[in-house]
């Protein structure tokens, strides 16, 4: 392992939270060691492509059922020596089976300040909610919808927002700065879970 | 009228957002003309006294049921002129006859990020959750339990807290903020709703 945390990425779309890990972790203080898609098309290929990250695409059609693929993702991943998976704009839903081989080595960036507004369109809820206060969260993956014990949060207040694409561009720099943050606490060993306490995350001052 | 919002106060404890509000914008945006309150020996009622304001106790006992005693309170503030009934830590919930009688134009001050954690202990139920974000809301009081339209909103990141008493400290600062800015702004006649889309409060510039 070289002492060099082992990450492997799933992603569906423009793969920016991808892009972020690997210039702002990547060789540093983790390893982006597997890329997997379930979109033949998504851009987070080409990116892994260009950093030299191995990358696969695991197609929906391609499999009987989603346990299927997920187990196919999984061996693929593990045979990477993954040691941590990162959802990075990933956009279908993980079987149970998958999240319980790799516990609490799941995490999740998700852009809204969790419990509000968790599953698909968080920005759109929080929209139609009227929240003045807006935010990304870094979360460990369970077996419910975005409901994982929570690594780190941020806010920003938006009070004039009105539409989504105001939200998103106040947003996406905190995704991309709070994801490779957790992956860099994760690799130094400095997130733990309170035993007193499992769902409360602590993080290790230097 | 002599154009000032004439405001009355519901509180039940200490009273430290109705001294926020006599600190705040008394006699200067609004004019506090009344308080009432549930517990006979809430602070909040020598606090009016010394600010010279109406105070009264509408003590549950006294009342055949809370319709009977919200009926008692409506009555009393409108006796008074109140205008906006700003509710500053009262733990009672109002009942339904008595939000239709101020329709929109009651205000509360929780102390989250709404829509999460509404109800009772809202700190506990925040820690319990383990987020890394707190804060505080100032909203119109609907039927629902902490359910109506958001005004202002303010976060506080508290990633270490552990316990009631740190985010308490931190919160209560940004309610004595909060409340008195909200009174203030709609005393101005600079809140409204988006006619396109009523949940979302607007808060004009100057």
């Amino acid at each position: 392992m070289a002492g060099m945390l082992r990450v492997g990425v799933l992603a569906s779309g423009g793969g920016t939270n991808l892009q972020a890990l690997l210039e702002g972790v990547h060789e540093r203080e983790a390893r982006i060691v597997a890329v997997a898609t379930d979109q033949p098309d998504a851009l987070a290929l080409e990116r892994a492509r260009i950093a030299a990250v191995p990358a696969a695409t695991f197609p929906r059609g391609a499999y009987p059922d989603r346990v299927a693929r997920d187990v196919a993702i999984g061996d693929w991943l593990e045979a990477q020596g993954v040691e941590l998976v990162v959802l990075a704009g990933y956009m279908a839903i993980l079987d149970g089976s998958f999240i319980a081989r790799f516990r609490d080595r799941i995490i999740n960036v998700h852009p809204s300040l969790l419990p509000a507004f968790p599953g698909l369109d968080a920005i759109g809820q929080a929209l139609d909610y009227g929240v003045k206060v807006f935010g990304v969260t870094v979360h460990f993956v369970d077996e419910g919808v975005d409901t994982g014990a929570i690594i780190l949060q941020r806010a920003v207040e938006l009070p004039d927002a009105t539409g989504p694409g105001a939200v998103l561009v106040s947003l996406r720099p905190l995704e991309h700065a709070l994801l490779p943050e957790a992956v860099r606490l994760i690799a130094a060993g400095r997130v733990h879970r309170d035993p007193a306490h499992p769902r409360r995350v602590v993080v290790d001052a230097l």
